[in-house]
């Protein structure tokens, strides 16, 4: 495989992500050297494949800093200091606090720029690593006046070596942005997910898709997720305010709602709910609007490849697909999204095929 | 096909939901007699094929009211006195009110079992109709002790006709249920994505699965939302109550994060969402826990189907399935739930195969 990169990387930090970057790299031909404050997990990740243990002598080109976010710019500061002739960037989930960090402390931020990449998994650790882990992902470039074009550039080649799109931002923009479409949908949807959690069990019997979607980020680890917000907590804490706003106007006009304006209230919150799930970029970060067509599958094995099969063989390109599966029934529905334009087309297709198309 | 129901089945509103009994009764051989307000929409129906208009001398068994909350007990009244003979159901999605207004009304209950199916759509009206909408999914039946078993098992055996799963409960206890596991869900959901509305443009650009799945229910219809919430206002008030005290714990313990027991105070938040997600019943009601391996799928036409035959080749029953794809990228990420003991078998089959697989 052919990469940007030429001269050789060290990664500092060989957990999940510091894995799965050495992984991705050597995987690509690129030189790869590994450290870690841990020799065990160092070792670990070198069996893995993910690169070779660093030695004294060792002339980088570009360092990676994979360590928690608490530690990242004490790190950093240590890998400028000891590699002159490096490039430096970090990969944490946050990066304001680290770069004001490295600034009080006298670093050389000429040769840093922080990077995040918004891959994540609810595992972690180098045996959950993998090379493709940011294939397709967005990774945000922090950027900053003080670092050259020439030496940033090295962040670009890596970003793309991964496979990864980079995203270019500041520190600020993008603190203020991940509180946004990261940190609160967690707090929101692990708020919703704790009022199940003592909720009586006729309701859980009567769960749908939708408490489904809106909760299934509330599996996330704590630990991790402690960690990041304690890293963009003013961000996070303005957003959760401004949702606690939204929040009484709702719950005072659901309790009054004979009152004057109240039924108008509640429904400018619905609209504007409208309003901000129409924004998110769809495939390839168009806003187009797919149509979704469900389907009967049965519970056998190979069904749902089937039904695929018989849509490729339509000519339709799928956009989506999710099955759902409800209480107590031995079969599950299939939704496939698709351009609207395919819609009656695909449904006669399916229909002649013997599948049954629900709605 | 065979059907439970042997008499006549009467139908009074032909939007979506009436219009979906009709038609999936009518497709099992069971007879069914149309009646709407509006001459057209009912005509609509049955050009549709949910069932005949109905006529003067019409004696159903059973009686299904499909008209909006607030106008439901008084035509589920007017059905009563006009039919003596006939048990009365409705698909209200709230159920203590209309209870409560036919008692006021003096109608006879003792022929009356409201009931709720957990179906719907984001379209409306007749023509988004299918008789196969409520397949697969719990419907509620909201007991009182006013009417007889036999005359309430007619409603179960619509309910089974249609193909749905009948869950016993009563008035009071759906609504609370349905205000923590559907109209809750609905509102968070709501709310989050209206801080989308107005976020700027560079945090859109990075929205991940997350906050898609969060806010998937926020493209709900406003006017349907506005008529649910607004007759189980209570219940509903009283979930958001709790959400406004756990929010606020979350807010003040992020506001002051270094303060004794900040920390502990949002661990708590985040596991209490861990705990409350693990409750929502899997497949067929089991709360096993499945594992999830992501596999990159190529941007091309049928690339997903032969991913899912190479899966069923491998002797590997898929639990779910659904596709991401990042912005910018020509190829998505899917992500395949199954048993935890498949995952060696199937990561390695993949690969062999020359799937690239990403976690």
């Amino acid at each position: 495989m052919t990469h940007r990169l030429r001269g050789p990387v060290r990664i500092v930090g060989t957990g999940l992500l510091g894995t799965s970057i050495g992984l991705g790299l050597a995987a690509r031909g690129v030189e790869v050297q590994l450290a870690d404050a841990s020799p065990t997990a160092m070792r670990l990740a070198a069996d893995y494949g993910a690169g070779r243990l660093a030695e004294p002598g060792d002339a980088p080109e570009l360092i990676v800093v994979a360590v928690p976010p608490d530690v990242t710019a004490q790190v950093v500061a240590q890998e400028l200091a000891a590699f002159p002739d490096a490039v430096v960037t970090d990969v944490a989930s946050v990066k304001a606090v680290p770069l004001a960090q490295l600034r009080e402390l006298g670093a050389d931020i000429s040769r840093y720029l922080g990077s995040h990449p918004m891959a994540g998994r609810e595992r972690s650790g180098a045996l959950a690593g993998s090379g493709d882990l940011f294939v397709g992902r967005p990774w945000v470039i922090a950027g900053h006046d003080e670092i050259s074009y020439e030496r940033g550039s090295l962040v670009d080649d890596l970003i793309l070596d991964l496979g990864a799109v980079p995203i270019e931002s500041t520190p600020d923009e993008h603190d203020r942005s991940v509180a946004i479409i990261s940190h609160l949908p967690q707090l929101v949807s692990s708020l919703m997910a704790a009022r199940l959690a003592d909720a009586p069990d006729e309701a859980l019997r009567l769960a749908g898709g939708g408490v489904r979607d809106v909760t299934r980020i509330a599996a996330s680890d704590p630990a991790l997720w402690i960690q990041i917000l304690g890293a963009n907590a003013p961000a996070v804490v303005d957003q959760l305010r401004a949702l606690q706003g939204d929040l009484a106007t709702l719950v005072d006009a659901l309790d009054r709602l004979d009152a004057s304006g109240s039924r108008k209230a509640v429904a400018d919150a619905l609209r504007a709910g409208n309003d901000g799930v129409a924004r998110l970029p769809g495939k390839h970060g168009t806003h187009t609007r797919f149509t979704r067509v469900q389907v009967r599958v049965d519970d056998r094995p190979g069904q749902l490849a089937r039904l695929l099969v018989d849509i490729g063989d339509a000519g339709v390109n799928l956009e989506d697909v999710r099955m759902d599966h409800a209480e107590g029934a031995q079969f599950g529905v299939a939704e496939i999204t698709v351009l609207p334009e395919a819609v009656r087309h695909l449904h006669d297709a399916l229909e002649a095929l013997g599948w049954q198309v629900v709605a």
